[in-house]
């Protein structure tokens, strides 16, 4: 009799995303390559945990697992000298917890997470390893989705979280297609215990209002596919947004001047999505944060290309200013 | 004094789509042209239809309303009766009422529109009118988005309504930036009564459970500025979807061989979502129907380029199938 069928989705999700580990880096000359998983204690990467566990011996890799403390809850060090016990009872090894300080930027689920990474990278280095799995769901992935939506930036934003990221390729979400449902029940008939964070019931966050009500009443008034249609709907916008960030790098060289200019005449004949990433890169250049720009200002420097009216210099975050000038856009730092 | 701030801005955006109708179009030269106003008797319809009687006088175009009888609810001709008589007060010339049959095709909210769109193509037709004028608000707007993010089919049904649509660019939407709330003040203070139309609060439609219960819970998870980011995120998405079809139209020709069929190796070279564009244009020359193409089929006809394996012919609807067959892909109705 083969496994539960939930247990076998969590490994089959593991054994590809390993395969796919495997191909892309060269092995560790020094013995089997690591793969790391980071593991909060929570079912979903308690799952993936057990998943890496089962799946490695048979691929000659060797599995670790860390969980930060992020040290925002009492008994924190507790908790995670708990989870390492748990990933050591499954065969992990190395296993390790680092504890990290949450600072207060950009609020504190980016700060937390922020410092979360910081400290994974940290340890993936200091230990060598290829991977870094991440327990991310498609729960997670349609939340994410929405809290894009929120922002009403574009498409970039709604493309959630990537299958592969970091600079280096080393973050890999072998969940992302797999409902929390699935993981769940897989540590339950692996009889693996979970902890439930309470932060994820906690209506202080954005991120649980929107799991505990937002995305239930979503799905009361449009059908249980919601999810789903928003997991995909993060794929497509990502391969588009991606095709268009290419377009856009290869606009920016036909539209300048032998000075490196803009020239306005050019950018108004090009479409209007692909301008506005073309003026983006250019404010981004010109020393303007990615984060505080938004599209309301890339609108606002757009019109000066499309409703030219004799209008002032545009002030963007960063010091940086637009400015139409003879035929030409000059986007620099005060 | 001038008018109450709700008034001032329905007759500002009303002007604006007006002076935009007016540069578009030739002047009829049998006299004034005729702009007609949709209008259902609700608040935005007729907040819309009091604002072009308004304005129109002052640009020297003749203003006239329409309304629809879906004859879906009781008592239906005497309420269009009664819209007549209000648009005629307001001085609108010509007003008519057009008793429609919606089927069943598609699903309710589906056929009421189309029939609607129909009957009001005649009698723009019969009137020579150069616009109609349609009340949708950014509320509306926002509802749209979430309705094509349900569909999952990527940015195309997350673009919402166009400000100009219809095969001519007749139908034009003065509201889309405007929210409910003002529409409705401005029927209040100029003491215009207004029809609420219990479909608009009928559970058993899906647009009215996400206005009554989706939208504000997610808007309690999300804060108050969802119904904007959703607008916003139309109007991105559409220039976005555009430009990408702009691309998939050109990538075009450059992907096939003397023969006219598409050129397994210089499609695997496209950027994913332009390749999944041109595959999808390809699939409805083909006579496979728009409609029923969805993303899940596109993916599959991708992957005989993406990830080749001796696959056999992949089934579309409308009979149609896709086949790879010596480096082409042949995609014809069977």
């Amino acid at each position: 009799m083969g496994p539960h069928p939930a247990v076998a989705a969590i490994r089959l999700a593991v054994r590809r995303v390993l395969h796919d580990v495997l191909t892309d880096t060269t092995q560790n000359a020094a013995g089997a390559p690591l793969v790391l998983v980071a593991c909060s204690g929570g079912a979903d990467s308690m799952a993936l945990a057990s998943a890496l566990a089962f799946e490695a011996p048979k691929l000659r890799i060797r599995a670790g697992g860390i969980t930060v403390d992020h040290g925002l809850q009492d008994g924190s060090a507790f908790r995670a000298a708990e989870v390492v016990a748990r990933l050591t009872a499954l065969g992990l090894d190395p296993v390790g917890s680092v504890a990290v300080t949450v600072g207060r930027e950009g609020g504190p689920e980016a700060a937390a997470r922020d410092a979360r990474y910081t400290a994974l990278d940290a340890e993936a280095d200091r230990h060598g390893a290829v991977a870094i799995l991440l327990g991310h769901t498609r729960d997670d992935q349609a939340e994410t989705v929405l809290l894009g939506l929120a922002r009403g930036s574009g498409i970039r934003s709604l493309s959630g979280m990537a299958a592969v990221s970091g600079p280096t390729g080393r973050y890999r979400r072998p969940f992302l297609d797999l409902d929390r449902q699935t993981a769940r029940k897989a540590c339950l008939v692996q009889s693996l215990p979970v902890w439930d964070d309470p932060h994820n019931a906690d209506p202080a966050y954005t991120r649980s209002r929107l799991r505990h009500e937002g995305l239930p009443a979503l799905e009361k008034a449009l059908g249980k596919g919601v999810v789903e249609a928003l997991a995909r709907t993060a794929q497509l916008s990502r391969d588009d947004a991606d095709a268009l960030d290419t377009w856009a790098a290869e606009a920016d060289v036909t539209v300048r001047d032998e000075d490196g200019l803009l020239e306005c005449a050019k950018l108004f004949a090009l479409p209007p999505a692909v301008r506005r990433r073309v003026l983006r890169r250019a404010a981004i250049t010109a020393g303007s944060p990615a984060g505080s720009l938004f599209a309301r200002h890339v609108e606002e420097v757009d019109r000066l290309i499309t409703g030219w009216r004799g209008q002032g210099a545009i002030n963007l975050p960063g010091r940086v200013e637009a400015r139409r000038q003879g035929g030409r856009l000059v986007i620099r730092q005060g």
